[in-house]
């Protein structure tokens, strides 16, 4: 079972509220979609997952393929049993991982064809060719709620021939991808996926395209990779118009602060991001303070504006809660001090701790952002987040 | 307010059930006392602490001295709302790690002298001097409930001689502990310390000499370094007797499973072990298998018949709890499979699930142990972990 139900348009932008119903629950959306690589948010239970407000969570089909294996977790009663989990999830194509090795200039393990991707598994050597037909059995194996078609992840920068030749092997790959959906007799949510690189024209071809495919989604990927949060700005204008109203749109691996209202006012449904588990285990700490005077990253990608770091020696002995304005159980029970020093420490505790409040922090602005399209007033709460001073730290 | 009764003393071993009344609750003895080094029972929560059973824990102040300094403990309120933990803890006198210091070969670290130890940290090699007034005032700061004297933990294997003189030291140590003690005004359970090494007319005499005075509780060290089962067997029987019955005894870093028979029956009420928390991060699971065919490790220390290791290969596709027989949170709610795939993908859920469970293991031994007792069949509970054959793993 997967239907999509858009509950409110919001007014002022191209924001929306819905509803994704999955045999596993239902995801009010916008909604923030967290990252269990390993079928593991790590360092939470399944019952703190929830705890934090998140509704469904990623897993990455290329670690799960090579550790435990898709056919465990077949033979275990599917992903959900596997982990504990009885919420929605959604797996990523596997292709990603594998782009992003050939990325990481370990060239020679990966090649692509026109049939699929060639690639060694970074743990072992093993052999192995990901083709899109590959892809939708891993996923049908792992059983989880959504699944996405395998597509070319076009490098960045890159010339317009050299993305359009990728953006052709996507949507090939996109058919392919639905004839093995059919085939295998998937009874998963498939997403066809828009590329294009940052090239009006593409993204335009690929978006009419893919959304001329009976996927029940569209996700809109390549947006992550290398480019700058005004080109990720541009790629939505040019892309959100020409996607069908009544199918949900989910963005691949962005999600800062600030990218949240640009996405979410452009009619982006679900996305995902690494950045609140990830900067927990580093000791950032999410906080609403866009009062801080730190500048962004060059690379246009990390906002410090929202974060501060938890073992810096002004909160050794700080006994207020990570964030004053938060209500999580971390902040109800722990100063600032403690976590500090199980950061310096090493302690296990400490990422736990942090991970589960950037997870709550992440969501409450979920919550806040759902009862600002309800209200039609979307615009003014992104104003109060990135412009007026509240706290300082 | 520190209190101690005996509710009733088993009628065929010297075991007897007990209660410890704390400032911050009771402890129903005998208990095993977990180790909370730096203020955090590895990867857990204080609730979670408290769900496996855990009365009280071992905090290290040697660590805490440190990191974070027991000042800022201290300003923060006392170790107890530091870390967010209401149940009674112990420290120890910080000597234990300074001695493991100079026997890690790194001799020129520490230097002891009549009037304490000298030593640099290994962190950032700040020279530190700790006497036994020192080690009670850090101890006062941190807030615990029941705090240790700075004893010489005497190395192993060791002459006569130097035993003896080690043995005065620690008896010294004692009495200006005590004088400490009175003049800081601490209102915490002051607990002695009896060494002597493997000698019989040491050990008599430390007994005899540090149970006459006024402490409120007597620990029993250096019973796990380097000695073996049967040599620990043979202190307690020299001690043993000449123990006084109305103060609590505390065996020092004591616990493997058939070691917990051995100290209840010599009468023994609390100690404390890493064993079930470091066995658990190793991927090392508890379990009640006396039916294992693995010797015991040439040390006699590490006696694998009561684990087993999660990570082998015939548990990745075990749908089975990591324990049949037991009903805490994790083998409620997870699978010998999930685990040994977090284990081998070192996930942090991985540590945590295992040190939960471990924990909680332990505790229902001790829960078992403290009904025998009551029960007069303390030996038949023995026969049964240590012998009769239960379940194959």
């Amino acid at each position: 079972m997967f239907k999509f139900e858009i509950l409110h348009q919001e007014k002022k932008t191209k924001a929306r509220l819905g509803k994704i119903k999955t045999d596993h629950g239902e995801i009010e959306t916008p909604a923030f979609v967290a990252v269990g690589t390993a079928a593991s948010v790590k360092s939470l239970t399944p019952q703190e997952i929830s705890q934090t407000g998140t509704q469904i969570f990623f897993v990455n089909t290329f670690h799960l393929h090579f550790r435990p294996g898709e056919k465990i977790i077949k033979k275990l009663g599917g992903i959900h049993k596997f982990m504990g989990w009885n919420g929605p999830i959604i797996s990523d194509s596997g292709g990603f991982q594998v782009f992003s090795l050939a990325r990481e200039k370990e060239i020679n393990l990966v090649k692509i064809t026109e049939g699929g991707v060639e690639f060694r598994s970074p743990w072992d050597g093993t052999k192995d060719f990901l083709t899109p037909e590959e892809s939708i059995a891993i996923q049908k194996d792992l059983g989880t709620d959504i699944i996405l078609c395998l597509d070319d992840c076009t490098p960045y920068p890159v010339t317009h021939k050299k993305a359009e030749i990728s953006l052709q092997r996507t949507h090939r790959w996109a058919q392919e991808s639905l004839k093995a959906y059919k085939k295998l007799k998937s009874k998963q949510a498939l997403y066809g996926v828009v590329q294009g690189s940052v090239f009006k024209d593409l993204r335009i071809s690929s978006v009419k395209f893919i959304s001329s495919l009976p996927f029940a989604g569209i996700a809109i990927g390549g947006v992550s990779v290398g480019e700058s949060k005004k080109e990720m700005k541009k790629v939505l204008d040019w892309v959100g118009p020409l996607l069908p109203e009544n199918k949900p749109r989910h963005l691949l691996g962005v999600g800062e602060i600030d990218d949240i209202f640009t996405l979410v006012k452009a009619g982006v449904d679900t996305f995902d991001c690494v950045m609140p588990t990830r900067l927990g285990r580093m000791g950032q700490i999410l906080i609403k303070n866009p009062n801080s005077k730190i500048p962004a990253s060059p690379a246009g990608r990390q906002n410090p504006k929202f974060t501060y770091e938890i073992t810096k020696t002004k909160f050794a002995e700080d006994k207020r809660p990570l964030d004053l304005q938060c209500d999580c159980y971390v902040c109800r029970n722990f100063t600032r001090a403690y976590i500090c020093h199980l950061f310096r420490s090493r302690e296990l505790l400490a990422y736990r701790l942090a991970t589960y409040h950037n997870l709550y922090f992440i969501n409450q602005l979920m919550r806040q952002i759902r009862q600002a399209i309800k209200e039609n007033s979307l615009e003014e709460l992104e104003k109060e987040w990135l412009s007026k001073p509240t706290i300082n730290i």
